[in-house]
């Protein structure tokens, strides 16, 4: 064996946070398995930081601030990228892949961003990028809807991709509070940041959708294609009213194929919205992940875990190290995504949704019917109605059929303006009702 | 293009039921995905059945009833084995890579008897051994196994594989009827094949553990290391026992990693178990199949779906055959499972596990102490006792801590024997509790 078939495979790491720093404690435990399954030793090259000083339990001499110099380094063999942000994640991922260098990521921003110009670019130097650990942490989940599902035609995927504000809404679920008290006390036990606005106004789970489709539907879908609705305004009445119709309240990442007359279309969304407490994405509470996909032939599956955190993220993180370090010893790429159904994604005014209203109203004769008008008027099917009067007051609680969401919002605005109606108290949208 | 590049890959059918028919059916009706997904077209060269007069609505010219001359033919690229069975299948199988043709396999019988011939067989002859399909079904779980967590250390693999038994459990549970009434229902329901052995005794779970084991721990496993139990011996009693205590009674496939002073083991096992209602797995009803794994890094995840039926095993072919085809057009096979942990097999007698164990005893002072005595004597520890008197009886409900499987069968087995004990009526492991 010749002196270069033994050298190991070396790798730069970008960022050492909570995720780098558990791949670089997970790169030294596991030497003896990844030389095993991977058929040659890894060895970490360097490890570029901003701040050197803030590391000091990492091996010194492996630390860099100068990213460009390690992922361009001759005795660099891949890369994994866990700074985060589009910037400088992207010019030192393109940089690493001019010089011949796959790349391991866990950047959900950047790949929802610019996921397609990133994959020509790996194709164009013949290497790979590959990032399960961006969406969903540890559950293995882009390389099942890229390969095992590869030969099925996929329907939806819908997911619990945020650990931050599931815990929020499993809190108010449970303690009865509102959004503003649930956030407090999820930032006081770390499960949100300083400033929540990425997990919050449901950013993060954007740009997890949009990769989902990406994957699911063949078709290039960037985070703004996705239809974005935080959590903020989810009010502890909302809560309340979805459990006493047997519900419960989950921000969902939801990526449909949508049949068209003249070829179908991709509906890409994220938004609270209440499901059945019997559907298997209901009782994922607290900090965990899952994401249930409905297939033609497969039908339905989930897959459940933890979405988020150092140990988990790394875990998904050498998972890809091991596929990419094989494949630069096999001499071969593995195939990247395709794009060639390239479906167009459908504006959310034209998708088609269900609303669950809830309405007080004066309790006189006709109210029902000037209400159910407004539907009518838009075009809107109601499901299902329930009226409980007291005094003089009483409370409409309305779940449509599923309708153009803009036939929805405008039904909404009219009852709004309605003199008969004296606040619609409740509003949020349905999923997983037969 | 020349005529060579444009060629279709073209794949023999071995097998033509439930799961064959559906294969084909997919493969015509995604022509144009499939073609996307793999870069060329895919076509089916032939179909060995041994009847060909049962398939009326398949094309006529495509059937032979000369499976080895149709897997060895020049033009044929891939072959599809869903046959299912030790013989033919192997030699169909052997006879494949021996004609440098992949292969996609949905037998788990055949898999968990000899995998690691076949995949040395494959390997070779420089070809794939696929066989996602062999193990719960539409559920893409060996690919992840073997790929998204090749970086992490399992620890643990607890399913519910089998649909047939998951749903006779479940009706004992809904209904209170014993094991032969659920199994006649479920028989008329066509849940159950005629000759339900294979379901109902755990060979097929016990063929899917040697499989998922082998896959988790780099570890040869065949069906023949695997500790089996079937449900038959479940009573009424047993799955009222459960409910008294929180739990519900599954037929587990349990892989695990046993941490011992000379190195680690792994145990292997098929056996009927309470878990606590609030665990994952528990609510897994009907046909359905679920796999828990437990990684160092990755934490706890759930992979749920369908495990059986025509279109989802369909799906996880085609899945496969997607993935063969791209290598295959690469110019270079996949890398198969690797054996290098190569650790022990654990007998089940030295296996730990806990008892729930339920008995009718003399309502008099001193019984506990007797029977604690039969406990500690086998070094086996308690982790709760409930005692229920009623007139001259009582009944002693207990939940052991942790032990060797065999220090706790022979404490029943002294229990047995014991004057004070009337009665064992019910015996059960635990798994899952804190």
């Amino acid at each position: 064996m010749s002196a270069s078939e033994i050298r190991p495979l070396r790798v730069a790491l970008l960022g050492c946070g909570t995720v780098g720093g558990a791949v670089l404690r997970l790169i030294s435990e596991q030497a003896h398995d990844l030389t095993a399954r991977i058929g040659r030793p890894v060895e970490v090259a360097g490890i570029a930081v901003r701040r050197p000083a803030h590391h000091p339990d990492v091996p010194q001499h492996l630390l860099t601030t100068d990213a460009h110099a390690l992922v361009t380094r001759d005795d660099v063999d891949l890369v994994v990228e866990v700074i985060g942000g589009i910037e400088p994640a992207r010019t030192l991922i393109l940089a690493a892949f001019e010089a011949g260098k796959s790349v391991v990521s866990a950047n959900k921003a950047l790949l929802a961003d610019d996921g397609v110009a990133l994959h020509a670019a790996a194709a164009k130097s013949g290497v790979d990028l590959y990032y399960e650990a961006a969406v969903a942490g540890a559950i293995p989940l882009l390389r099942p809807l890229r390969e095992s599902l590869a030969g099925d035609q996929l329907r939806r995927v819908v997911g619990i991709v945020n650990g931050t504000t599931n815990y929020i809404l499993s809190r108010m679920a449970e303690t009865g509070a509102g959004f503003a008290e649930a956030l407090a006390e999820a930032t006081d036990l770390g499960y949100a940041e300083a400033d929540p606005t990425a997990d919050v106004d449901g950013f993060d789970a954007a740009a997890k959708a949009a990769i989902l489709a990406s994957l699911a539907f063949h078709t290039p879908v960037t985070a703004a294609d996705v239809h974005r609705e935080g959590i903020s305004s989810v009010s502890a009445t909302d809560v309340a009213r979805a459990a006493e119709i047997g519900c419960t309240v989950k921000l969902l990442a939801i990526c449909e194929r949508v049949p068209n007359g003249d070829g179908d279309s991709v509906a890409v969304r994220v938004h609270p919205a209440m499901i059945p407490t019997a559907h298997p994405l209901a009782s994922v509470g607290g900090a965990f992940n899952a994401v249930f996909v409905e297939a033609e032939a497969a039908g339905q599956l989930m897959f459940y875990g933890q979405g988020a955190g150092g140990e988990p993220t790394a875990s998904a993180v050498l998972g890809d190290l091991v596929a990419v370090a094989r494949n630069r010893l096999a001499g071969a790429a593995g195939q990247g995504p395709s794009g060639y159904a390239d479906l167009a994604v459908r504006p959310m005014a034209e998708t088609p949704t269900r609303y669950h209203v809830s309405l007080d109203v004066a309790d006189k004769p006709g109210v029902l019917a000037t209400v159910a008008h407004a539907f009518a008027e838009h075009g809107v099917s109601i499901s299902t109605v329930r009226q409980n009067g007291r005094g003089d007051a009483a409370t409409l609680v309305i779940v449509t059929h599923s309708a153009p969401d803009a036939s929805l919002s405008a039904t909404i605005a009219a009852l709004r303006d309605m003199p008969a109606v004296r606040g619609v108290t409740s509003v949020l949208r349905v999923e997983g009702l037969s």
